[in-house]
């Protein structure tokens, strides 16, 4: 059995990463080939060769118009990944054809199906409208992570780890002390851990952005789509703003909207994509400038423990000892559901269903 | 079972590259000692040191007239491999002796046999007597190659590639457009495949070199003697120019003998040398110079193309599927012949024939 | 099985690299985090946090008092190992725990015990003393080695390659010629080698350093105590010195005691710790600045040759072919010494025997 949940839906790529040159990047250990039609279409296929496994990414493999030349024959693919040219002959082999993976592009990310494209429902994709909607800003990056996906699901599940690990840029004192509520919809495949501070104090990244000086209320609402999309849903007011109103909306506060798509792409390797969006100083460069870089530093702060951590993990025997608290409830029933999808991924899908 | 052919004759350098100095090459994963005694003979041994094992070619390990005396502890040894000193007592082990290899030295290169050393017959050792005769002018060199050798003679036997790899020095369209004539001499473990291209655009490696300025005869005759030796017979002539007469001399043409040596070193590396030989321009240098660097940079266009195609092979469960066309007629003979020389070099064999 | 001898006291580090900062080192391949307590004493623990395994050795894990505080989440150790705090909750989890390790600083050296604790006996430590004693002056340094232990001991236990691995530094003909005695304490895993040259050169190791001009007489007395410390008497005198006088008084030479600690880190890397402690020119800085740059130069000789041998030796099937000598009597006797505890370490030992 693989270590990665097959017959899911997973981020491969911000849109705006995917042109009209070929890009490669590989997901759950299948290299896949990238790249848009001339009518805009993102296209995913197989980057091997059908001829001798030559990656088909790899200069000088080119696109001719809506057709991939690999750089080392010449075999030649339409988008639909069929063979269409071979040297040396005109008769083309039936089964030259690439593999092709199910698309979906939304809410700016590239979304692949990975598993038997009969299962490939559009509708099971978990949203993330803020990175695509008016009335947010949002910044954005993909950090190469060293390290198997797991750690990352743990890391982003608690958030205790801010108070030591990101002290100074996200964690403040308050972070670890709170207690976590955590629901788990089985079915569903999601987690929600909440964490709600009603009287902290105001963590470098939300005083510089937002502007608040004092104490703050600062709500953690964490849903985990299992297994790609983690939702951070972050609530800053200062103390003593009203809470939100019965119609959803809340005047007084500031929201932050934290994105994670965690990306298997070996077994010791994850795609790091993270983004924040705001519905506050839409239009000021200042602050998006800053969010961007104290995100992106945040995050790098995990890449390097989380690198340490999988080297360390690595090094040792299967069935290491840990010892898990409260804050690790909504991190252990991710690993549950991931357990049971993993083995439910294993088995042919029916159509559209799970 | 090794991936390597046992019980054949391998180049392991260039007569150039022996002299006074101890030099080391692995050859199908056994490292060897080479260098060339005071009277000018090229000798190979184990580069181990039978006492603990110290590679021989290592500093401070040195060569003292015709013996090599081990820089670990002073372990010395003669040309034929015999121990002759020890350090701290005067009796020499009968055992003390280092494993040596036949060789021959022939066409410029070194040729080593790997395999029972009964079976080493000179006369089995294919030629290529343009690298090391009056009325040619070579040009050589060699590259490391970071993947298994049957990347490389996969590569050389189809030349379509050329077209795709390699355009711009010497690739055009007609040379993968041109169906090719496959001859297979199984028991000789020779492939010959050819491609006659009659009118043809002259690429800038030969028009660079030639002078010619119009569309041209081109013939590619390839011969590749299992598992080491690949020969292009190349043949070019402006369109028009009469076929080689009757006894062979062959006036309005050009001639150029491409050379490769193709050596295993180890599972997953590859020496490859390359010699480009011609019967024209012997004397200028800048056609000497031009070459080298042309056909230096078309080598390492081939082990940059290489070394991706072994790192994504290598990546993948045993049992890929490829996908053959015409093409690979060659190839694929070569690859059934390495297989039963394979299986052959796993039997002791009987003296002087094969 | 595994290659290294449990149930041993290893050398970890010199007491002079082990302060208020936290600091770690593997250990037959166990990582330990080493501290020193506010009142000076050596505490070391395992390196790895028992929530989710962090290196607690790692930023921004760090020292608060005489407790460990984990980067990742805030866990807290005393330095008895006991978890004293944990985030989000009061009650801390009865197995919070980490494993220590018995530690002893003596002569220089931070001492740990590797294996079960209850057979952790300080009287079994082997003595050093010249290392920390006044009238001895001293340098040392430790060098990384990627390469097994068991090399570095069959260097040390077979000085006849100082006259080629390491000639114009310590080296002279004499060495590899003189006859050795050895005499094997199988019971207490103690090697004796000796080698008295009556009448050598004097290498400018210890020509410079003593000022001697003529020929000498020159007495390696090696000690080995199995499995990590290496004690090698050296008498240094000029040709006609008397020998040392039946009260152990030795008044017309010079004594260098060489000191090495071999301690594995992993299967393949070894920490190559080694000291010169002298009884002449106590306050001279110029011999001191000497016998640490010519030792260390050594040190790194040995070590650049045991990395080729490493990797000659991991590159070669199991079983490989040794041819042993005279003078590899010292050597093959700790192989079997160190063979015999490492079955024996395999057992739980009881308490304070061995």
């Amino acid at each position: 059995m693989t270590s990665f949940v097959r017959n899911q839906w997973y981020v491969a790529a911000y849109g705006s990463e995917i042109g009209r040159t070929l890009f490669s990047r590989t997901v759950c250990s299948e290299p896949l080939l990238l790249w848009r039609t001339e009518a805009g279409a993102v296209t995913a296929m197989a980057d091997r060769c059908v001829h001798r496994r030559f990656p088909l990414s790899q200069q000088p493999s080119r696109l001719d118009g809506d057709q991939v030349v690999c750089g080392y024959h010449g075999f030649t693919y339409g988008a639909d990944g069929a063979c269409v040219s071979v040297p040396g002959q005109q008769r083309i082999p039936r089964t030259a054809r690439l593999a092709t993976y199910p698309v979906v592009e939304q809410d700016s990310f590239v979304w692949v199906w990975i598993g038997e494209p009969e299962g490939a429902d559009a509708e099971l994709i978990p949203r993330a409208p803020w990175l695509d909607r008016p009335g947010w800003s949002v910044v954005s990056g993909m950090e190469p992570l060293a390290a198997r996906y797991g750690l990352l699901v743990d890391n982003l599940l608690d958030l205790s780890h801010e108070t030591y690990l990101h002290g100074g840029y996200i964690g403040t004192p308050e972070v670890a002390e709170t207690p976590i509520t955590t629901e788990v919809d089985e079915a569903a495949g999601i987690v929600r851990v909440s964490r709600h501070m009603e009287d902290a104090a105001c963590p470098p990244f939300y005083a510089e952005s937002t502007g608040i000086e004092g104490r703050i209320t600062r709500w953690q609402d964490i849903e985990y789509h299992a297994p790609c999309l983690y939702l951070l849903h972050s609530r800053i007011a200062p103390v003593g703003t009203p809470p939100p109103r019965s119609d959803g909306s809340d005047p007084g506060a500031f929201h932050v909207e934290v994105v994670y798509a965690i990306t298997p792409e070996t077994d010791g390797s994850t795609h790091d994509f993270w983004a924040v969006a705001r519905d506050f100083a839409l239009e000021d460069e200042k602050v998006t400038d800053f969010l961007r870089e104290n995100n992106r530093t945040v995050v790098l702060q995990d890449v390097v423990a989380l690198e340490v951590l999988e080297k360390a993990v690595a090094s040792e025997p299967p069935g290491r000892q840990e010892l898990s608290i409260n804050i690790d409830t909504g991190g252990l029933a991710a690993r549950r559901i991931l357990g049971r999808l993993r083995e439910e991924g294993e088995r042919r899908p029916e159509p559209a269903t799970r």
